[in-house]
């Protein structure tokens, strides 16, 4: 049988909102996921650069490491996303985030979206 | 048991492709989800502007409301794509679609895609 | 019973990494899956474009085919992704890859993915 177990974050209304967090394994204060158990998971970020001069680069942290990265550049759009996509084997407690590695956020994270389930439990 | 319940709409042809839609829950007329059952669903879009010197907003639509948005505003480049995903709660006869909330697309759909999944049935 | 299958591959070192390979469909020797059984299949891909001047197009072929595509054309930032996501239906042993259509990808695959599952088999 397969874990209910998924979240989507959004940032729709500027301050975190949590469309979906069945499981409760979304930590809303930290923005933190802690696997419920071993499986391969899905994890899917969409970050909202609105206008500013900088490059951001955003990274999904599994236990502290990065492992998967995105960046948006653009000088001259009022607002672009970095994105990215990815499955990664987590162990029960392991711990996976998004990192603003490089540049900030002046408008925060409106916009933005981070979403993860379990695919299968191993 | 999971539904089997999927659809992967693509306009790669300038007209509206149906790469998947088992259950058949996508009416292709309206280019409207209805949900088939309650439970969480996984939805992914990925909106094709081509060249043109305006900044499109598109949005998820769930009942009316926007839950999810993506941007795309780039005057210099010849296609550039509005993406965003998320997971979103679903009674029955609950509808999904994407929205054309800012801008206008000159070339029509032609590359974007819209797909969705039920992750688990609640 | 679902099949236990997918795959999630990376280029964050340059080379090609495997985070996940869940059924060792996916051969990474040439960067192809292959379809374990009929069903239908989630595909994303986000490819990175290391500055320079040229428009990248990618796709996502199946058995030869492109279905899905992506663009990346700006002359002006330093990393843009082209990003796509679908669902296609897959009979056993069918392939599917991703192939650079169009300009080049001077600095290699460096951050970009591709990754798949198993959404449900028919």
């Amino acid at each position: 049988m397969y874990l209910k177990w998924c979240i989507c974050a959004d940032w729709s209304l500027s301050s975190l909102g949590i469309l979906v967090n069945v499981g409760s394994h979304f930590d809303p204060a930290r923005s933190i996921f802690v696997a419920p158990r071993k499986g391969v998971y899905s994890f899917s970020f969409h970050v909202v650069k609105v206008y500013n001069r900088q490059t951001i680069q955003v990274s999904l942290v599994l236990n502290g490491w990065p492992v998967i990265s995105a960046f948006a550049g653009d000088q001259d759009v009022t607002r672009e996303a970095a994105t990215n996509a990815g499955l990664v084997m987590m162990e029960r407690g392991d711990k996976a985030y998004l990192k603003l590695e490089r540049g900030n956020l002046m408008g925060g994270w409106k916009y933005s979206t981070f979403s993860g389930f379990l695919v299968f439990p191993l």
